[in-house]
């Protein structure tokens, strides 16, 4: 293992995600990224990551209500996210993939990626932060699944996405 | 969740550990944390973390076999890890704890920590790398358990640990 | 945390599940609710919980093989599970949500829609008991899977939803 | 799986535990527990389960301050678990076992425990609560390792157990 | 538990999965049973395992390439798996069924499995290795989207998977 | 990958352990090496794995009852363990090490040794079998403990093995 002397930090981070729709757990990723990394890039896949599944939202959007949830944030842009995640990252000049970790099953999967991704292109860090553990059980699925029951959302998602979902499932 | 701008972030990191001794898992996180931060700063415990575990190497003999492997990289430093993690890194002027995961266990014990690291000082993020696919199964208590059977080293520690080892467990 | 007195206990559970089809498994659970509560009202989803997956069984036919499978217990009921889980629980009388627990990933899947309910309506509490080791491997799934391959169903589910399910896969 | 009709539901539970000491995670569970039973008998064991561990607090100060922070609940009662577990639930007219569950290593512990108790004494079942999501990462060993270290207790165990730790690692 | 004298031990074994398509994670695997047995067959699924999802590469195109990748294996040979995996075994004289294991997901589905297999047919054992740390991120779905999105395969797949995985995606 | 035609399989097992005492849980491990492979070797540790841990049975009183259960198999013999389990194995001619798996958390640390273990020595693969559903709660750890507590050992261990334990807790 050579010691060299690394390269000057960079401080560029994407967020990959498909926000199908954002959550208060995105917000707090959003958040702590936005503390630590001069740009932190939102950036939304146009479709989920699960095979076959349709989104609840159009990419459009989706994007949308990020820009809406972001706009306090002066250094946090959202984007959508065309081809691999490491090309995106690279073509935005980042060096570092932000991700959260809610479970032991977030892990494994995000274990898979970071090897993946760190194979496809060395020289881009991913980097885990831990979610809030009041939202350690938020997922966009579970926010779904609440509003299309009529469930109350106050506390998931902020009332701009509660209204969207709300919109989608009818009254 | 008000979006307040954050203030510029931090560039110096603590990377906590009992390094008894450091292996080549631990380098892999020095590595990647010395080109994520202006400043990592290896902090070393005085004791191992399980309860009631003597360290193999005294807290002295831990910090100079780091010092020696990380003699390379001029924004790492070593020091001994006195009381709490969170006033460590305050005192060191760190906004950043990192962490390295390999497995499923380690990541329910560093949730833990990172939430109470959180509670007790909320100014201070932890943040996560994956280990290296080749060092997922290294830790210090295998290499002691290998050098104490006679196994060969390399691979696993540099040649000063496997020494440092060998003189403790004899020819 | 203020020590205030609870109101008297609440004798009712609900048992929630697609069960397509009911499983020893899950009579392993009913059987263990009834000795527990006074009431236990298995709450049968119309759509299996997996996104986008058909049930085999229709809504009614479920039902109707939980009935059968129950008959001898006199406080256990089976009913349609329509809305919000709490809110079927709430209506019902039910201050207790009951589940099985077989798998880590069981678990994980359950704490995050136990704190979601706990979020969705405080006074309703989520209980679990474990699976028999005998039946820790059992899930509706693979039964189906089997059923489909045509493998012996004795020991997984009871000689009526054997009979249903060869109906179902031909002979 | 003969189907036959239960015994009325028993109306009394054991939460075991070493509660070295209670923190509000062990709390949280205690005031779920007395709100689902009639009575809640908890249990103190007298060594820590971990293999060798000495408890940092004797049985009987385990069990004061245990009795102080209960003291509002009318049906919650304090007393030294002897013997096995089945064995001190049978004595009592305990008919049910209560523990929290926060964590996925929590959850494999337990279910070998449940099964094990389940086949000791088949009459006696174990049920399980999640711990609130504000608690989920708190536990006696590191709310002892946050008192040694000097670090702030506030939100994490009461000021009479705060106090009984600072009495026990100095000012 | 009965010491009675076993049959002698049976050579043959097989390997199934799904292989769309087959990774270098899987002749890791295939490599080791080959050493192992006398025998190994691969036994390629018609359906991809997860519920509904179509594979991409047809069976005919999964043996094919399977075929290619262990022809230097003269005992080795690929078939279609038809009905029930057990059935399959016991037909072609195989005693043993062979699955890599790489991450905690994996051995919970497979502990499952196994289980279930055993009940189907007691003298067909279930055995697992440890897939290289160097694979322990691969599979089938992520080669799958590394190609969609035009990332490179070296070190993934072979050349000839790649090529097929090209012409399925374009250029 | 190239693909070499491997040597002729070994059909020499070694299944190490501490078994502290030998239960029902290992004898089913046994009983499916000693039909797998033409000889099983049962390597019994001198210490415990665990750290600092004192074994409640010498090696000599551990060997004895594994000698007294494995006597009706012809191809398992039982063997102290001396030095590193791969030049155990190496030494014996074995070409497999030989282990169970229960859960999750035996699956990490196997996972870790195996990859060790094949570094140490690529010629010799680890290999797992499932324990039975009915052992999968079962350890020494559980056995003692409820030993000591007194509690009923039938179904856990042989009559032998209760007799040993009841001797070293008393009557």
């Amino acid at each position: 293992m050579p010691a060299t002397q690394p390269p000057p930090p960079n401080r560029v981070a994407v967020y990959p995600g498909s926000f199908d729709p954002v959550t208060f757990g995105h917000l707090d990723v959003i958040r702590r990224g936005a503390a630590l990394f001069d740009r932190l890039i939102v950036a939304v896949a146009p479709v989920s990551s699960g095979a076959g599944k349709q989104p609840l939202f159009s990419l459009e959007e989706r994007i949308d209500l990020l820009r809406g949830e972001t706009a306090g944030f002066a250094n946090v842009e959202v984007a959508p996210l065309c081809g691999l995640l490491v090309a995106f990252a690279r073509e935005h000049g980042a060096g570092v993939i932000l991700k959260g970790l809610r479970a032991v099953s977030d892990f494994e999967f995000e274990y898979a990626m970071a090897l993946m991704n760190r194979r496809l292109e060395g020289a881009i860090e991913s980097l885990y932060v831990m979610t809030s553990a009041e939202y350690s059980y938020l997922s966009s699925s579970l926010v779904k699944e609440v509003a299309r029951l009529g469930g109350a959302l106050e506390g998931l998602v902020s009332p701009a996405v509660a209204a969207a979902l709300r919109r989608k499932f009818g009254p």
